[in-house]
């Protein structure tokens, strides 16, 4: 029998009030009474801080350990070693730079990374062309005058520009990147523009109307409006520091739902505070939860707005947490099984090494 | 020599800081110079209310009024009565509801009415898909939170869903309408509906994968998100009231960029706090500017969440300003030249009658 331990936000009356909420430690991804039934444990928390909470104490005996990024449960080296029966640890979303990937391969024979590949890749790129807009049309500074009482046009249109007609870049173009410039396509814009290590299918680059550029600052110096769409791993961590803002155009917008850890957040806010970006917004923080001083929380552009931060949930709308739970689960049904035949988009690490380039062969190079 | 009346918005400091912003009443469309040079007069004044406004005063002797709908200097049969001069009304953008149009083919033999057909079309539809994104996928309260210091991922997450698979209709497909369709296709919705008088072209349905549905409350109990954008007619005012939103899903947003007096503003608001509409989201406000009571200001749903207002900006974004203030120039360059070669999808009404079937037809019906 297994032991299962699930870390997840605290829904509290949210969850209650809207049962579907299921990435909840409340609704439990709906998957405690299909464990139980089987004779197995499952015990779920949201306490992951420090080396006395409950995931620390619960993960020793844990033969499979659940986490969603938005609320991730760090799988550090130190705790990998302490987690004895680990074998399986599930992403309930997509991204699994929570887990010490090189760490993983050496635990206990090699413990399985999984995530739920497609779960939220639509909810993730539908949340990137929002904010693109929201930043380039002004929309946060407008909506927050109206709240206010005031009445100010010239003020919003000052900021307000339209997306027809500009240059927007994605840095790596995955299943989310992909979806971003599919979603772009009948917006006009001026060029659309890609930077990743393995290209597009031709009459894909094709039929989205899109372009390779195969140098990154050559690219980010072409683009009004700038996404970031790659992993967090050794070669992204900070990437967009002081030196690769610098080559972005000035007055140009930054959109990062990839991971928080991608950008060094003191320089982006200094870019936002000198007017060198105009914009940056997305659903992202290092660390997380965001601590209620984190810069990016706060920071503007030289005339008040050009900021659409939120707290990470672009891939936990409701739709995307029955997906993802559902995804869950029948990754656990193949664990149990004993059957080995996991989708194999799902794997991130198995039996020891790197079953996914975007993780492995750029973190090794 | 003609004397022209230009009723705009104040920029005050946003139209020194960006002399782009030409919409206003320090920058005058960029077309005092041009005026002067052939010696004709160029009024321009934001004073518009009351029966002693600049606008009042100044419109007994002129022969063209040029204004926008964001700022508009309403020209009502008493005003018309008045201005004894008047041949040619132009609206520097879209939508020429703030002329009693009727009142405008007797007055002066005939006021012709122009607008700048196509200036700012894809401004709005990119508004319009900005706050469908925002409404349902919870922008405005996630982002608030964050503002404030907080981290509470549930209570963003409780309300966001994804835009795939949703049914989406438009009351009316006209320029703006259509573009939004276009712009909608590649989100995967479920279905994407539309309710107009006239049906697009088959060829034009196939394209988009749109469907007409011929009436419009059958419409509208089948769609999640729906979008207004038809004209402000006898036949549209107050349209959405109690009875028709009633037809509406239950949970379902609304998204007004057409116009403020489309919508019974009480009705919508206290569908919002019922929960019966799940959002609200737009630019337009009957009256405008919206006083500082207006309820759809402040009016939240049951969660504290589904306003996504903000003032009239969406067609008077930076690129759209250089593009109606480059068509009123070319507006009055023909009727200053005689010549009467006017673009025919700029005239709303001309020689004493209705030019285009978007006002004409639908408010005689």
């Amino acid at each position: 029998m297994v032991k299962v331990l699930l870390v997840l936000y605290d829904g509290r009356e949210h969850a209650q009030q809207v049962p579907e909420l299921l990435g909840t430690t409340e609704n439990e991804l709906g998957i405690r009474k299909w464990l139980e039934d089987q004779g197995h444990t499952l015990v779920t928390t949201s306490d992951k801080e420090g080396e006395n909470s409950k995931f620390d104490q619960e993960l020793v005996d844990a033969e499979i350990i659940i986490t969603t990024p938005f609320h991730p449960g760090y799988l550090t080296a130190d705790r990998l070693a302490k987690a004895k029966k680990l074998k399986l640890a599930v992403t309930a979303g997509i991204g699994s730079d929570h887990v010490d990937l090189n760490a993983a391969n050496k635990t206990n024979g090699g413990v399985t990374v999984a995530e739920v590949t497609g779960s939220n890749v639509v909810s993730v790129a539908e949340h990137v062309v929002m904010t693109i807009l929201c930043l380039v049309r002004n929309f946060v500074p407008a909506h927050e005058q109206i709240e206010r009482g005031d009445w100010d046009v010239a003020e919003s249109a000052k900021e307000e520009y339209d997306l027809e007609n500009k240059v927007v870049g994605t840095v790596g173009v995955g299943r989310i990147g992909e979806r971003v410039l599919r979603r772009l396509k009948p917006f006009d814009c001026k060029e659309l523009l890609y930077f990743d290590y393995q290209p597009l299918k031709p009459e894909v680059e094709k039929e989205i109307g899109c372009r390779r550029v195969q140098n990154l600052q050559e690219m980010l110096a072409q683009c009004d409006v700038v996404t970031i769409n790659c992993p967090l791993h050794e070669g992204t961590k900070g990437l967009f520091g002081k030196e690769l803002i610098s080559k972005m155009k000035k007055g140009s917008w930054l959109v990062n739902t990839a991971r928080g850890a991608i950008v060094v957040k003191e320089d982006v806010a200094e870019a936002l505070k000198s007017g060198h970006l105009r914009g940056y917004g997305g659903d992202v923080w290092y660390p997380q939860p965001a601590p209620k001083d984190h810069p990016l929380r706060y920071a503007k552009n030289p005339f008040g707005g050009g900021n659409a931060m939120v707290p990470h949930m672009s891939g936990t709308s409701i739709d995307a947490q029955k997906r993802y739970a559902s995804g869950v689960k029948s990754i656990i049904e193949t664990y149990l099984s004993g059957k080995d035949n996991y989708k194999p988009e799902d794997l991130i690490v198995h039996k020891g090494d790197y079953a996914t380039k975007a993780y492995g062969q750029r973190a090794k190079a």
